[in-house]
């Protein structure tokens, strides 16, 4: 992410949102509707839902937007372009179906928060969250509340301990905070609580400010 | 996973599969259509592939699911019932259209190893691997690592290292190997590396020999 376009603790108010809001727009509704049918594929009857008709509109589908779907390399550099906050990452990202998606809000002590519910596709353990989807969802926590520390930097390691296991179907309070800058060092941690203040995972990470080179 | 359901190091042959193959199933092909579609989702032109008619098309057919769905609790009893490797996980699952999905193969040395090729909805910096993710597929594959070397635990801590950008678009080789059990602890190491050998990204973890009951 590019550091300057980004608001940060020092410059912004409590409560700024510091992730791509769903706008009212037809990608962010298809993709919405994308996420629905991810969903309701791992819940539906397997027997009796007449999935090969559902694959045969599904292919149909994805050819129509494959046909009007450009090079690879011209659709990077398009969407790495404008806005500072991508709309396209597997967390936060309301173009990216994989993204539950998560909201952010910059806090004026310095962390950043949000509250999200994760369903069936997020599944590891009977119910819970899988070990590995809390990982990504807090690895990409801390790079932005690196952002709203006005910092910008490559995960170098990250440390995820887990406490307890993650409930699915109810609401989880994800937190970050930057916590020291040593040179190009950046330390940063974060939680996955439940609402009800439980410690289910917390990580500690480690990043270097360096940046990978936008395409164009 | 249950452990005695699964196959091992000590029981089965070099090179025998520990994912769910993929199926000529309806649900795996209407999974891996609704995958393609969560893909093209985030190439496709946004200005000129229609898509508040795709929104309709799309939120039809996840009614069209959602209609033939049981209840939660009913499917999850269904879901956990049955052979020992899940079909269902955000990482290997055929049955789930986050995952890639990625097969893995237990080797006599003891390891496991798999080869898959990662796309845009997988993307953190520009062209690379979101780090988050790298953390969620080695999660799973030091579990299966366990599973391999005759042992199942629940993630208590995960030490991801990350040496270079992992890239999109071309083949990556993940590997996972039990190395030590001592009482009830597990340690198991993992890596991404390019087919060409570079080391990406590495991986530690320690689990504790304890499993969620299943749902009945």
């Amino acid at each position: 992410m590019k550091v300057g376009t980004h608001p940060t603790a020092a410059t912004h108010a409590h409560g700024t949102v510091l992730t791509s809001a769903p706008q009212d727009a037809p990608v962010d509704r298809a993709t919405a509707a994308a996420r629905r049918v991810v969903d309701a594929m791992l819940r539906t009857d397997r027997g009796n839902a007449n999935l090969d008709r559902v694959a045969e509109e599904l292919n149909s589908i994805a050819d129509h937007l494959e046909e009007h779907a450009p090079e690879v390399a011209e659709r990077l550099i398009d969407m790495w372009n404008g806005e500072g906050v991508t709309r396209h990452d597997p967390v936060t990202g309301p173009e990216n179906a994989i993204a539950p998606p998560l909201v952010l809000e910059g806090l004026e002590d310095g962390s950043v928060r949000g509250t999200v519910t994760l369903t069936m596709p997020y599944q590891g353990p009977p119910g819970c969250v899988h070990g590995g989807v809390s990982a990504l969802i807090l690895d990409h926590v801390l790079g932005v509340a690196n952002a709203w520390g006005g910092k910008s930097g490559m995960t170098a390691k990250l440390e995820t301990n887990y406490h307890r296991p993650t409930p699915l179907f109810e609401p989880l309070v994800i937190t970050g905070r930057l916590v020291s800058v040593d040179g190009r060092k950046i330390r940063t941690v974060g939680s996955i609580t439940t609402a009800d203040g439980q410690l289910c995972v917390s990580v500690e990470g480690l990043f270097i400010d360096k940046t990978v080179p936008r395409p164009r």
